[in-house]
C-alpha cells in the first residue's frame, strides 16, 4: 500500500482540495497551509508534489478542464450526424448551465486569473483548442471555432440568468451558426 | 465649492478606486479602509456614501456595466439598417476583445461574483437586458437574444486568445446568427 510522499492518491486529493478552495473563496486565498490542511496533508506534501503555487493552480485548473472536456467528449460522441452534432451541441449546452455552481465558479476564476496574468491563457487556449477539435469531428474548423464561442456565451448567459432562455432558443442559435 | 461629506466627486473617486482595486487584486480584497486609501478619501466617506462593501461593490460595478453599455450603444447608435448592424456588432466584438485588459478582468471578476452570490445576479441580468434592448432596435427579440450571446462568448475567446480569430470569422458568426 502506497503511503506517505509517493502516494497517489495524496496529489489527487490535493488538486481536488484546491479546486473546492477556489470555488469557495476564490484564487487569491489560496495558500500551501490553507490547501494542505483541506486535504487532510502533511504541509511537506504541498513542495513535494509541487514547485510552488503558480504550478498548484495550473494542474488543479488542467484537471478542472479535462473535466469539462470530457462532458463535451460524452455529449458529441453520440452523435453521427451534423444533425445528431446539434442536438449534441444543445444538450451540453443545457447540461453546462443547469451543472454545478462549482463548475459555473471554477471556469469564471479560470478566466479571471487568464484575463489578469497572460502567462495562464497557455491552459485557457488548450482547453479551447480541445473543445474546438472535438467539434471538428462534425463540423467545419470555422464554424466550430464559431460554435465554440457561441457555446459558451449561452452557457454563461444562460447559468447567470433567473429566467434562463429555452431550449429552443439554444437549438435555434446552433443551427444558424451551424449553417453551411 | 462642495466638499467634505457632499462633495459628490468623492463619490466619484471612491467607485474609481474600487474599480482600480478590484481590477488589480480582485473582490475578495476590497475593504473600506484600502479602498479610502486609494481613493484619498477619509475613511468615514466611506460609511457616508455607501451601506456596506456589498453597496460600494454593487454601485462600482453598476458604474462598469454603464461604461460597456454605453461602448454598445457608441457602435450600435450609427447603424441605420441590419447591415449596417451587422458591420457595428463585428466591430463592437474587436474593439471589446482588443480593449483594455481593466475591462476584462472587470467583467470577469462580476461574472464570477455572480457565479459565487446569486444575489449579484440582478447587476448581471440587468446588463444582459440592456444589451438585449440595445441589439433589439436592429433585430428580433430571439436573435437580439443569441447575438448577445454569441458577441460574449466571441470577446472572451478572442481576447484570451493568443492567435485572435480574424475579423472575418467575426462577421461570418455575425451574419449567421442573424440571418433570418
Amino acid at each position: 500500500m502506497a503511503t506517505g510522499h509517493t502516494d497517489p492518491q495524496r496529489r489527487t486529493r490535493i488538486l481536488t482540495a484546491t479546486l473546492d478552495h477556489i470555488a469557495d473563496e476564490g484564487v487569491a486565498g489560496v495558500s500551501h497551509r490553507k490547501i494542505a490542511a483541506r486535504a487532510d496533508v502533511p504541509l511537506g506534501s504541498m513542495t513535494y508534489h509541487f514547485t510552488g503555487i503558480d504550478d498548484l493552480l495550473r494542474e488543479a485548473f488542467t484537471q478542472f478542464a479535462d473535466h469539462v472536456v470530457a462532458v463535451f467528449e460524452q455529449h458529441l460522441d453520440r452523435a453521427d450526424s451534423p444533425e445528431q452534432a446539434r442536438q449534441a451541441v444543445t444538450g451540453l449546452n443545457h447540461t453546462l448551465s443547469e451543472g454545478p455552481q462549482r463548475d459555473l465558479i471554477l471556469a469564471q476564476e479560470l478566466y479571471t486569473l487568464a484575463a489578469r496574468r497572460p502567462e495562464y491563457r497557455e491552459l485557457t487556449q488548450a482547453w479551447m483548442l480541445r473543445s474546438r477539435h472535438l467539434l471538428e469531428r462534425h463540423f467545419a474548423p470555422d464554424t466550430a471555432h464559431q460554435l465554440d464561442a457561441l457555446i459558451e456565451g449561452l452557457t454563461l448567459h444562460r447559468a447567470l440568468d433567473d429566467a434562463p432562455h429555452s431550449g429552443e432558443l439554444t437549438r435555434q442559435a446552433v443551427n444558424r451558426i451551424t449553417a453551411a
